[in-house]
């Protein structure tokens, strides 16, 4: 009697580590899974910013000569590829990360745990011995569940760093390429059409005349003046397309897109 | 004077795509430099998430059986040691993208053409020679410029995705490595101790008791029921800690860390 009493204390100390450990990876799992998602969402939004400088540097490569233009829409073409992988990173990350923490801070592996808890205590006799096995797979399952989770994480994040590399690595030599010597050929003809540029000879030798204006030249200071102000509104713009931005985040707080 | 009539209109043509040329460049520049600006913060936030779990691993680590804990100590360590090379993504990005583009953007190398476009309008038997000369110079060093720009930001990207693939190849080593079945032993001989072990032992035999009580589980399921509400509390923690954390990024438009 006096063994069995202090077996009765002993389960009950084995109950409270038991509950103990479900709590604590009920919270951490909740913890993780909320980090995590967090973690997705500070990507997705990154690859937004990524997606509006594809569309700029496509829009700026629309207005430039033709080496450097080809070069930037080149470029713009792999960064938005790149972009892509993100977004893969993004799905992926979601489904094997944070959607397999969701499930685990809340229903579905506590839940069979419970029913295997409800079941060992159906049966007195044999209460001991399911407990162990039912804390015992509790316990394992959870290592193993650990280990997949961040495995898949590295991976997916490997996955996408590896792809980040070999597209900057050609998207390097896009921009290298760009030959700044034949851009200046083409701009050069551009404001100096070839017969214009011969009468122009003509002109020089001939006349060196001092009627040649400048007030149109003064209009084009005031362009390069009005340059701060243009910039600070630029921000402006920004803030409030961040703000709006992150009150979709709070909308989309599970969904990614 | 016919001649010179037609060079008068062709130098007005000539001023006016200059001058096009010019707020175009300063235009898109402001605009790249917003938008690469804004990457750099959404690249400081995901930073900020990965700090985040790093610390919340740590404290989950700190709960768990001793190979995990070491497992998962070891983690959080390199992707630390990740997150440092973030930061100082963030910094080369600042320093060698945002920055060249904003002084670009805004005064430095437009405030120079603008005072040799002085300087040529002062003296009229020189103009066409120099302005030719002026805008050769701004059109050569704004493609060398944007060359650099690009090629410091994949140069930059490359080196952190570079690093990234070497901590998370160590990473994925150390999680495979925890093992579980030591730290099954260990969980098992916390809960039963070998004195208790062998008395119940002895008990199972003598009695097959009916006596072991039910009622500490029946409190174990409580603690597993409630967590669904335990984790959406969690999530509206999430949502005000990403609201100050937009608003402090709002503050901090043009300051990084």
């Amino acid at each position: 009697m006096m063994l069995l009493g202090r077996g009765l204390e002993a389960r009950d100390n084995q109950t409270r580590q038991i509950q103990d450990a479900v709590s604590n990876v009920e919270k951490h799992f909740g913890e993780l899974c909320q980090i995590f998602a967090g973690y997705v969402r500070k990507t997705a939004r990154l690859r937004d910013k990524a997606d509006l400088l594809v569309k700029e540097i496509n829009a700026y490569a629309a207005t430039e000569t033709p080496d450097l233009k080809a070069g930037l829409i080149k470029f713009a073409g792999e960064f938005s590829r790149l972009q892509d992988y993100r977004q893969a990173e993004v799905h992926r990350l979601e489904a094997k990360v944070v959607e397999p923490l969701k499930s685990y801070g809340t229903i579905v592996k506590l839940k069979r745990a419970e029913s295997e808890l409800q079941r060992a205590s159906l049966d007195a006799t044999r209460t001991t011995q399911q407990l162990e096995e039912t804390i015992d797979n509790f316990e394992k399952q959870k290592i193993k569940d650990i280990k997949t989770i961040f495995s898949e994480f590295i991976n997916i994040e490997m996955l996408f760093h590896g792809k980040a590399l070999e597209i900057y690595t050609d998207a390097y030599q896009i921009i290298q390429n760009i030959d700044e010597d034949k851009d200046l050929e083409v701009f050069r003809s551009s404001l100096y059409p070839p017969d214009y540029q011969s009468r122009l000879d003509i002109i020089r030798a001939k006349s060196r005349s001092p009627l040649l204006r400048t007030d149109s030249l003064k209009s084009s200071l005031r362009t390069v003046q009005i340059s701060s102000s243009m910039l600070r509104k630029n921000e402006d713009e920004e803030e409030e397309e961040d703000e709006e931005e992150e009150e979709e985040e709070l909308d989309a707080t599970k969904e990614v897109r």
